[in-house]
C-alpha cells in the first residue's frame, strides 16, 4: 500500500512530507493506522545529526497512538480494530530481561531495531522508486501507517482520545514511570526535579501522584512557573538566581536534601548536582534526560559511600503491554492530566513548525494530528 | 588513670608508642580496656597524611575488641567486664538516620567525632605533659585503654576470642556488610569482587554466604589467588593479563555483566570498570574503597540509563550494636572465617612494622596483642 509520511532523508535536513510505499505485515508483526504523533527531544536528536547511531533517509517518530488495520500470521493479542500504543521499548514477556522482575528493557528485537529493520531484518518502508528505507525505534509513527511486531503494541481502551494518549508512548510514561517504577517514591518523600519540560512536569505529576510532602522545580526558564504549578510542584528555584551554591541551596531548601532528585535535562553538569543535593545516607538521583554523544558524568565516590545512589530509567521502567494500558485509565479516571501539556496540534505538513516550536522551547508537546 | 598508646604526633611520620594519661569515664561514656586491635588502611590513610581531615597529634586506631572497666553516669546498656566492639559508626536508635532503615550513618555524634572530641567537646587523652591528644573516629584502639560514648560499643559474647573478632569492627563487618545490608544479595546472584585485600576478602566470604553462583575475584597482585579461592572465589581474573577491553572481558565471563560488582581498591578507574561490567538493566555496583582527596569518579550516564545503579556503603550498610554481636555470633558457629585472614600478629611496641607488611602487601590482617 501506499502512505503518506515526513522522511528524514538526510541528517540536518527538515522533514520531507512524501507519499512512501508500506509493504503489509509479515509474520508476527501488525499494521497500524498512526492516529496522531508526539514530537519528542529523541526524534529531534536524531534528526539533527546530534545521534551518532543516526541512520538515514528514516521515517522518525515514537509517541503514537492509533488502530489496529490488519495482523500477520500467528499474533494472537491484537485484531483489527483494536486501539495501540506503540512502544519502543517492546514486551516479549520471555526474554531473560522480562522475566527479570528488575528490568523492563526488552532484548527480544534490540539488535534489528537499533538497525532500522523489523525482525526479519527488511524494512517495511521504501520510496516510491524503491529505495528502502529506514524504521526508527521500531515505531515510524511519522507515517500515517506503519508496521510493528505484535510485542511492541500496547493495546488499550477504545474511548480514550487518540490526540492526548499518544503522549502515553514515550513523555508521560517516561516521567511518571520514573517515579512509579525506578524511585518507587513514598508517600510524604521530598523531591527535586531538574528540568520542567514535556518529561520533567510528568515527573512533577507523578510525584504528585505518589504523594510527595515536597516537589521542588529547577529550570533556568522562569517561564516554566507556572506549568510546574499547575501539576503539583511545590517550590521553584532558578538557578540563575541563587547565590552561591546551588547544592547547598537545595540541601537547605529541602531539610538535609532530597529522598529522590530526577535529571529531566540531559546536562551532565545538572545531572551532578541532582546527585549532590539528594540526601546523605538513602537519597537517590535518577537520571531521565539523554546527554549529547561523548558527555560524561562525574562526582566524588565519597558522595556514594555516603549513602546516595546513582541511577537511570529508560521509558520509566515501564513495562509497555502491561503499563501502559492501566496509564491510560489513570488519564481517563483523571488521576493524571495530560490535556493541558498538548500545547500545539498540527497536520503532518507541518511537522517542522513543531520541531521550530521545540527549539524555541514554546512548547511543552507538540501533538500531529493524521 | 595512665595507659601506654601508639601515639601518631605529625602527619607522615612513624607512631610513637608511649604513656599517655586517660581520664575516666564523663555521663554517657565508657572505659574499655582494649585488647586487640587490627591494623586497617584507613588509619595508615591518616598517618601518612593522605588524609585532608587527619589532625594530630592523635592516637589512631579503629579495628578493636576489649572489655568495660568503669561506665560513666547515666550508661544502662553495659557494666564492667561486658566484652565489646568499638563502634566508628554509632547507633544511638534515636536520630533522624537511625530512625530511617534504609541508612545506617546514624549523626549523633558526628560532629564532635569528626574533630576528635568526646561528645562534650574534650578529650580524655593527653600528654604527660599535658597536652590533649585527640581521638580518632570515636575509637583510639590503638591505645590500651580508651573511653566511648555507649552508643559506640556493640556488646558481644564473652567466648569470642579478642584477637580475631577485633576484625569485625571493620574489615569483616565492611565486607559482608557491603554484600547482606548494602547490595542484599540473592542466592544464584554472579558478582565481581575488584581487590582482593582485606576487605574484598571478606566481600567474596559474604558472597558465599549469600549462595552467589559465581564470585569472579580481580586483582593485579596474582599472589592473592589462593586465598580469594579459599573464601569462595570460582574465576580469578588479573586485569594485566587480559588482552583488549577488561569490561569486556568481565562481561563475557559473566554471561552478559555481572548481578553485583564491588570495588575494594580505592582506585577511581576501578570504580568506572566495576560499573560497566555490572549487567545492563539490573546490575548493581558498591562502592567499598575509599579514593585519594580529590579524585573523582566518571562515566556516560548512559550506563545509568540502560539500568546499572552506582551505589556505596560505609560499615558495610551495618547498624553496629544491633549488627555486629550477630556477625560475631556467625564467626563462633564457623558461618563466616576470620582466621587465615589474620596473617600477623605482634605487641603494641611493634605495631610500625605492621603498616610496613601492609605496605608491601604481605599481610592480609595485622593485629596487635595487648
Ligand atoms: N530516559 C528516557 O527514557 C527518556 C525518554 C524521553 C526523553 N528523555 C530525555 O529527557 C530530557 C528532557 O526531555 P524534555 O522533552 O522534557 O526536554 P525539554 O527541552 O522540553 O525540557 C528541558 C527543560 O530543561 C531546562 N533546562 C535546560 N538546562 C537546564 C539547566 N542547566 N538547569 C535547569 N534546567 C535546565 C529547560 O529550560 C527545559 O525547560 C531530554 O534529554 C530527553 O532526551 C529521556
Ligand atoms: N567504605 C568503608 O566503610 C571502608 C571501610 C574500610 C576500608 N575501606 C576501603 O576499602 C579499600 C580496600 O581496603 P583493604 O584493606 O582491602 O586494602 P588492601 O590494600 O588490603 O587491598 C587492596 C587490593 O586491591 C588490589 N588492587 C590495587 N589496585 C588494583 C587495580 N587497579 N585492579 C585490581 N586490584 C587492585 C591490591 O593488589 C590489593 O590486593 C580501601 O580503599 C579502604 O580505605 C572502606
Ligand atoms: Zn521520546
Ligand atoms: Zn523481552
Ligand atoms: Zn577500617
Ligand atoms: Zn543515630
Amino acid at each position: 500500500m501506499r502512505t503518506r509520511a515526513a522522511v528524514a532523508l538526510k541528517a540536518g535536513q527538515p522533514l520531507e512530507v512524501m507519499e512512501v510505499n508500506l509493504e503489509g505485515p509479515k509474520a508476527g508483526e501488525v499494521l497500524v493506522e498512526i492516529k496522531a504523533t508526539g514530537l519528542c527531544h529523541t526524534d529531534e536528536f536524531t534528526r539533527s545529526g546530534d545521534d551518532p547511531e543516526g541512520a538515514f533517509p528514516a521515517i522518525l517518530g515514537h509517541e503514537g497512538a492509533g488502530v489496529v488495520l490488519e495482523v500477520g500470521e500467528g499474533v494472537t493479542s491484537l485484531k483489527p480494530g483494536d486501539h495501540v500504543i506503540p512502544l519502543y521499548t517492546p514486551e516479549c514477556r520471555e526474554c531473560d530481561y522480562c522475566l527479570n522482575p528488575k528490568t523492563n528493557l526488552c532484548q527480544k528485537i534490540r539488535t534489528t531495531q537499533g538497525a532500522g529493520v523489523m525482525p526479519d531484518g527488511t524494512s517495511r518502508f521504501s520510496m516510491l522508486d524503491g529505495t528502502p528505507i529506514l524504521h526508527y525505534m521500531g515505531c515510524s509513527t511519522f507515517a500515517n501507517h506503519t508496521v510493528l511486531p505484535e510485542i511492541a503494541l500496547a493495546k488499550v481502551r477504545d474511548d480514550a482520545p487518540f490526540d492526548k494518549i499518544c503522549y502515553i508512548g514515550c513523555g508521560v510514561t517516561t516521567g511518571i514511570g520514573a517515579v512509579i517504577n525506578t524511585a518507587k517514591v513514598e508517600y510524604g518523600s521530598r523531591a527535586i526535579v531538574f528540568g520542567l519540560g514535556g518529561i520533567g512536569l510528568n515527573v512533577i505529576q507523578g510525584l504528585r501522584m505518589a504523594g510527595a510532602a515536597q516537589i521542588v522545580g529547577v529550570d533556568i526558564n522562569p517561564s516554566k512557573v507556572e506549568m510546574g504549578k499547575r501539576f503539583g510542584m511545590t517550590d521553584f528555584v532558578n538557578p540563575k538566581e541563587v547565590k552561591g551554591d546551588l547544592v547547598g541551596h537545595l540541601v537547605e531548601l529541602t531539610g538535609g536534601g532530597a529522598d529522590y532528585t530526577f535529571d529531566a535535562t540531559g546536562n551532565v553538569n545538572v545531572m551532578r548536582t541532582a546527585l549532590e543535593s539528594a540526601h546523605k545516607g538513602w537519597g537517590e538521583s535518577i537520571i531521565i534526560g539523554v546527554a549529547p554523544a561523548g558527555a560524561e558524568i562525574t562526582t566524588r565516590p565519597f558522595q556514594l559511600v555516603t549513602g546516595r545512589s546513582w541511577r537511570g530509567t529508560a521509558f520509566g521502567g515501564a513495562r509497555g503491554r502491561t503499563d501502559v494500558p492501566k496509564i491510560v485509565d489513570w488519564y481517563m479516571q483523571g488521576k493524571i492530566e495530560i490535556d493541558p501539556m498538548i500545547t500545539h496540534t498540527m497536520p503532518l505538513e507541518d511537522i517542522n513548525k513543531g520541531f521550530d516550536l521545540m527549539h524555541k522551547g514554546e512548547s511543552i508537546r507538540g501533538v500531529v494530528i493524521y
